[in-house]
């Protein structure tokens, strides 16, 4: 790839490229202050605004950030490993550990707020999980931080009927959360299926991240179903996309 | 979340928000022209100003784009359903179909350029496929268009001595491609892991892609290893974020 980059590239870009090479080979390494626009310019003999071109590429790209006054740095990319096939293995929550526990070794995911509520579900998670419209659902709204940075907004939507009277109506779900509650009823997911898609964030989810410009969001929607085949469960998740690895595995 | 996008919320982030909900209703179809500055202006009684920035919020997020002198556009999100588990079920490729046919209906993805090269895998890829760093392997380099628009870069690299003397080695692979030619000599994919990222797109890739602004990149690492658990091709791919929706399915 490096090979077509250059060429008849514009000198900024050929500066940006190669403060990039340096960050990919670790020569400035995650949170490390990059070279200043002044230094730029008496290394590479360029004018102020092509050193703050080169720099400005890096940013929207979301390798490197500002810090007012301070300068532009490294971007912390220390991404969640987050495995669709291990993450949900039965194991896992049936011996009541969070979903979440296994994907980031020592670091520690939170759910700094929890919002359980009962309403009208979307019109596409209405659909999967074969609920009337008007029929309101159990919807449970998440945000989980990271190291006291938002790294998931998580909205689960199950059928009012079944979860009504278990602790999944209620903030606190208990060791295992949700999943370990729908088993106890016999209606534990057995199968899952994840849609995955990607865009900028609406200001909102800007907001509700703390998203430095240049970052996107990955959208997952995750369908669980139970033995019979039955939906229990839509989970709408916002993820920081510079926060997170997606894992799957399958056979061929 | 619609009750918290309401309250307090800039003019023109109201604005932005009720010609979202418009297009998330239909009312607006891919294709069609929002209404113009002028529009906005007389109908909410705000300065161009507003209105301008209305409109720039929702190209931001890859909703709509501008065409020039044309107006503000609803953006074509008509996404390839890449389904992990069905597409490359064994039954697909090793009946002469491309993994690609079965996710697109009546819409022909296409290969409008193909490289192929014997060279250095970069540092991560040959640690994956457990050969050395100053060994040449096989990278195929290709690009997918649909209905005329590329949405995938895609480069695949396989151990050199894997594949001499077969026709992955060429331009064409034939029937089934390069899993087909690899079950062939005994060596066909059993097992696939992906992983999944998203970032903006650094100006190559954006060029290759024809991306508009504000439409980031998902990255997509496959690896496939064979039924003895060796790995056979790792595959770097770079999706039009706004072109696909990955589908991943598992058991719990």
């Amino acid at each position: 790839m490096s090979g077509r980059e250059t060429g008849r590239q514009p000198k900024y870009q050929r500066i940006a490229a190669e403060l990039r090479e340096a960050i990919d080979a670790g020569r400035y390494g995650a949170g490390d202050r990059l070279p200043g626009e002044n230094d730029l310019m008496a290394e590479h003999g360029v004018a102020r605004m092509t050193a703050r071109q080169a720099l400005a590429v890096l940013q929207a790209e979301g390798i490197a950030e500002a810090r007012k006054g301070a300068g532009v740095f490294v971007r912390d990319f220390r991404p969640i490993r987050r495995r669709g096939v291990e993450r949900l293995a039965r194991a896992h929550w049936s011996e009541g550990r969070s979903i979440w526990s296994a994907d980031i070794g020592d670091r520690e995911l939170a759910v700094d707020s929890v919002e359980v509520a009962e309403e009208r579900a979307p019109g596409p998670v209405a659909a999967v999980l074969e609920v009337d419209e008007d029929v309101n659902v159990c919807v449970r709204r998440r945000r989980f931080v990271l190291e006291g940075k938002p790294v998931l907004l998580s909205t689960s939507y199950l059928p009012a009927d079944l979860v009504a009277g278990t602790p999944i109506t209620r903030a606190d779900t208990g060791p295992g959360g949700t999943y370990a509650r729908l088993a106890e009823i016999g209606r534990g997911p057995a199968r899952f299926r994840e849609e995955v898609r990607s865009r900028m964030p609406s200001r909102d989810e800007a907001e509700r991240l703390a998203l430095p410009p240049g970052v996107p969001v990955m959208l997952v929607a995750r369908t669980a179903f139970d033995a019979e085949g039955v939906p229990v469960e839509v989970n709408d998740m916002v993820l920081d996309a510079s926060a997170y690895v997606l894992e799957y595995g399958f056979e061929g």
